[in-house]
């Protein structure tokens, strides 16, 4: 009943997902240092890369090039929300599940905001979406980011490890969530998911090695892969980056002969 | 899935909402200047102009005329409130869309509150509007007006280019946002609207150039044209503004130009 | 789609209201001058008199007795509240449009709070009842009583015509305001109507002859008729009163000539 | 379609309503005095008596032995709650109508806390039980029990005859009050009930004689009932206090025949 | 229609739950003793042990495992919620009952906290979920505790025998209940219970010999059983501890007897 295996969210076990949501939760500043990126046929562009098992998109943003882009593998966000209100940690269900696999959705993501005074209600519109989901053969990716009231650190190897505890509990069949800052934890969050897949999102922003780095001490740890976005759109040559990425998450290359393809 | 060229809204493409909704959303205070536009006729008639692509009014207003105007292009729209009413920015839905549908509607708009605490509750009540309207092929004209909370200056370049963004995320296939000021400011936010196409809304109110020149200021720049309302059918010769805007945003005319018909 | 000429609701498209939802909204402290009204047979009794196009009763009230009175038009009210509850003005659907139809409701009623901080909430609620209502052809009267929050005076001209256009926005076939103070401030509500018929509600408590008077005027100024209670059911003579009244709604007889059946 | 002449809950027209709902109301301790009352049966075999003609419990304890009594005419009480929880009066849904009917009740009750801050959403949830129950032909015995913010007196007069015309409005069959007081507050009680009849809730606790001139005194102003519990299952002979109810309530009886019983 | 004795859940009449929803509940930290238990699949082995009669867990570790565990007695745990959050008691409903019988449960758990704000909200949706159990003949276990505003001592014998009722008269067919402190004090939470079934929850966390007579005085008091979580699978020998745990509880041995397990 836990589809992922034979999904293309999967390749031989492992994720990445190009996340493209940053126009509505960020809003066009986001775009700012890459003006090009703005325009989502780039980005839908760069998604066609082999690695990209997931792209990350609303409802809007899928529906106006999907039927262009066969060859992409559609995540579709379900909930998602502007920063221009700026309450307890809240996140406004934007497309129901049926719809997106009309879109062509190959899988679907969700997101949980443990310890928000909005969790209960959040956690129903998830089981909601997760139980069509199933009917639907579509996995699902819970973006577990713990945030809200009483909870400052969120990165904190306790708290992602919760986090990824609870994507299991819940029922996804992927947890997307925050590097908890070292191997250890990594390991720590990926054995407190059990079954559920993990794959980090974000890393460092130093240097390309550096980043490279942190994804293999990732896959290493057991994740499944990476969810990633900005570090990959907004580059000059974001699909040098994929190639990289995909030596990495796919072909267990060490860090040294992915740093070949940049 | 989009629907917009092959519908009454779009006329090659290009866009004219003619908005009547002001006796709900202000009362009548706004017809005062020039008393005879209280009467819905009135309006309708005016509305007949090939210039319109949508009429926009409220279902009750909708339900008295449309079946004696079936050559004005009906745009329902969906919601709207009171200004009786003080608190924190929210718009009741008055219409579902399978009724605005079976009243003849050929587009529908939704307003949503950006920034507002009620901003969640109105995208998802705008999911369950825009998903319906697909199954009817009604495009969606978002009347995206970020409003509320800490939300001072509505209409900075970067607050309207993230409510058009919103738009397209979500799932509109038109956004009615403010003008930013600027036709740079314009243009930045049809970029980020991408394949949402924008219109203007309102603009300058002083003299006839001033706002035929922010009309096709706002065309240049890469909107598909205008949402007004007031500055057409309060003045003394509407049908003369609409031959005007007309040429301006369907025939490339130039404000010199447009001008003759004034 | 907008029925109101072929029902009972309409005598010549005119309209008289009797109202006797008083026991819900204020109580049994209501009858105390004539406890007979208490009753409810009293009253539907009075409520068979020609004159009369809508008796609106609550839901219970109609149940008990509509089968005994296949002559009277009933107007089910479907919301209503006990004034046991002293909170910001709020209304409780007590009844389903489907159950009116079924009791043999000729017309349904709907309060709404215009300025309310329930008025959204209402208005949605509002919504359902009249789409609903549209499918078993039932016009729909539209309390409009603005009130709650800032409102203070909510008989001034200008709410009351805001009441009254606030009812042909959101679809109402009748809308039911309180006499604005002046039979022009009357015009002007029902001006703000438009194709919505306006019906006075109360009405000066001083003489007969000053209470028809009042009702002559707003007939005069455009009303299609009255919306009376405790004026009509709490007199001694209340067949005579509704002959009045009669005389002066449809009859367009002189005050004077009215008085002649008192 | 007001159902009671027919029903087990009348017995040639009047009511004895044996309530068994304490252990969810106000838990354990209401059993303290007679503690083999706490097990359901003990009470189960009291309502068998010909007496009564409505046993009125929570979903739970009808599941448990409405099977084995089948003689016994079940009353479901629709919602109620503990009194762990101290906020603004309100009561849980319990149980649907639907699954009433399923358990054998031949009525149902619902408590209203009009004027409490939940008198609207508690009207609502009436008016859904109310209308399905209409389609079972359940009569529907209203608990009108005004509670909350400014209520201070809530057995006065005043109150009772509110509550009773509550129930009538809204669409109860039968009208459960406290006692007012006194005879002709009863009386006027059952007045503002119109049609909907009225029983008498609990009365004076002091000597059985003092107790059953309360209820004949209830009879006399035009109660058809009583709904008692403690006074009757908490007795060492509830048996015989039925007689005497019997006597009262059915027979016409004096309180000096009906004494003859205990 | 209360379905138990034909069902895994029982065994002669008894009961014993293992519970392993603390990854939800309490968050990974909770694994840290022993941290293989961190691993679903550890404690499903345990599960498979004879004398579990219901392993409670949450929908997604279900969803894992449930297929190669046919010989486990799934209880799926309906609602839960991590404790990131710290409001008002309250409980998201995380599974739907048909999904829970589609994934092969044989009983369902559903907590309520009396007392709570959130306890009209919880019994409503309790309500839910046990007329749908019904309509699958699943048992259903109310998680019975009181919790919230003034409630200070959850454990007294008046709250817990409060707490068992409640679960009696909302319809529950076993509640689970905190132990009140002494055999006495259970007895009279067994005997509130009525014909529901009470499972004795937690214990003393001393010595093995105090705990297995704390759980034999809860079996001698009437209860049919435990639920028991970390002083089962956190011991070294979780077997073991069944193995005593099923002779106090299913044979009737002495603790004495059941400490020769160990």
């Amino acid at each position: 009943m836990r589809p992922f295996d034979d999904t293309p969210l999967s390749r031989d076990g492992k994720v990445l997902i190009l996340a493209y949501d940053h126009g509505l939760e960020h809003g066009p500043v986001d775009f700012e240092d890459v003006p090009e990126t703005m325009d989502p046929e780039t980005v839908w562009d760069v998604a066609t890369h082999d690695a990209v098992t997931g792209f990350a998109v609303q409802k809007g943003v899928a529906e106006a090039y999907a039927d262009q882009y066969d060859d992409v593998n559609l995540l579709l966000k379900l909930n998602g929300t502007s920063n221009l209100w700026m309450g307890e940690p809240d996140s406004a269900v934007n497309c129901s599940v049926d719809y997106a696999a009309e879109l062509g959705a190959s899988s679907v993501g969700f997101t949980l905001y443990g310890g928000s005074n909005n969790e209960i209600e959040m956690a129903e519109e998830f089981r909601d979406a997760q139980e069509t989901a199933r009917e639907h053969d579509l996995p699902v990716v819970m973006w577990s980011y713990p945030r809200g009231q009483g909870l400052k650190n969120d990165t904190s190897p306790g708290t992602i490890a919760y986090a990824a505890r609870q994507a299991l509990e819940l029922g996804a069949d992927v947890a997307k969530v925050k590097y908890p800052g070292s191997k250890e934890a990594m390991e720590h969050a990926v054995e407190a998911a059990g079954p559920t897949k993990v794959v980090m999102s974000g890393g460092s922003k130093t240097s390309d090695e550096d980043f490279l780095t942190t994804v293999s001490d990732a896959i290493d740890a057991g994740a499944v892969g990476l969810a990633v976005g900005r570090n990959v759109f907004q580059r000059e040559n974001p699909r040098e980056m994929l190639d990289a990425l995909e030596a990495v998450i796919f072909e267990e290359a060490s860090v040294e002969d992915a740093l070949d393809y940049l």
